[in-house]
């Protein structure tokens, strides 16, 4: 399998943890979308909507979409399971991954950013309204929800697809000066998912392609 | 089951397109997003995010977000399946579903125009523009998937999970005047879909709290 994927791309470092969790080998292809390899004539042929990550799958097809990727991988190599035991969990988990990667990731990516600076004129604090109007008030969200479905991680005592969402995103919310200093639950699962080795290993840091030093 | 819901949601609408599609029966219980029902606290106790739908499971437990809803429903009802027969052609659909789940439905929502009209002044042209960049792009490259993945639904020759998504966005698109002329193959699946009695049934127009006539 190859990857392709950027370092700080919190969608690409979803699909990471779940390979690295999974302990599956991969290539990785850097796609730089700081110099817009995303919308080269090549790339745009593996993933239409010039997103990463993409996936090359052994069987050739190359499969977009972070969530799906993993729901593959979680398909072809079932073991350790990304999702947990019951329907009702399972549920639960896939909400917070949704609420996460349609309600809060959307908003805050770079292009999305681009966007607003640059066509609608926002400035710092036009940004920072909107980061908490988004994704502030998805984590929010997200606190009640990890509380309600109780366990170490956010939906029982083991990572499942809900904290291979958080993790990224509360990464990004960080970066992006998101106060969450009054989500206990949320800080507590992201320190204790980065003290996993997948998840150091998946961490935007860890890449080839991250700045050195 | 109990659908917590708004005629004119889209994503309340991909969950009536899955119940109906599995002939499963259920109570409808209107939230009117107009009137703000959505931010009372018994409904928050129910959905913490403040959105439709959520569906109260025989089971017990409240579901939210509507493609965890759809994958809950899919676990408890399989046949008829939603999703494709092999894992290429599942990636395929989940990925167009999370193409339109992610990348389009999020950004012409109810609450995120209301914020972009009300705290960033967008006037009609900086709407127009903004919702071409985001839901416009995002059917454009659905476009590409449909046409890569083949057959008379999005993904194969019945509807799964992609067609699912893709006809409550549509229907939000034409109702916010998104030029969608230039996608043949998006505008034949929308009306090949909406010519199936499950989605006739779940179209916002035949839900009791939609206005008459």
């Amino acid at each position: 399998m190859k990857l392709y994927g950027f370092w700080r791309s919190g969608a690409t470092y979803r699909v990471r943890i779940a390979l690295a969790l999974k302990g599956l080998a991969y290539d990785y292809a850097p796609i730089n979308l700081l110099k817009g390899e995303q919308g080269s004539p090549d790339y745009l042929k593996a993933s239409p909507q010039g997103l990463v990550p993409a996936l090359i799958t052994d069987e050739g097809p190359v499969l977009t979409q972070s969530l799906a990727i993993i729901a593959y991988l979680e398909e072809k190599a079932p073991m350790p399971s990304l999702l947990p035991g019951d329907p009702i969990s399972r549920a639960k988990a896939r909400a917070i991954a949704f609420a996460i990667a349609c309600e809060a990731q959307p908003f805050q990516n770079s292009r999305t950013q681009k966007y607003l600076r640059e066509d609608a004129h926002f400035d710092d604090a036009a940004m920072k309204r909107w980061l908490d109007f988004t994704v502030g008030r998805a984590l929010r969200a997200v606190e009640i929800m990890v509380a309600d479905a109780g366990g170490k991680f956010c939906v029982g005592d083991a990572p499942t697809i809900a904290d291979i969402c958080l993790v990224p995103q509360v990464y990004a919310a960080l970066r992006f000066g998101v106060d969450l200093s009054a989500l206990p639950r949320v800080n507590e699962i992201h320190e204790r998912c980065n003290a996993l080795d997948a998840f150091k290993k998946a961490h935007p840091d860890n890449q080839p392609d991250a700045p050195k030093g």
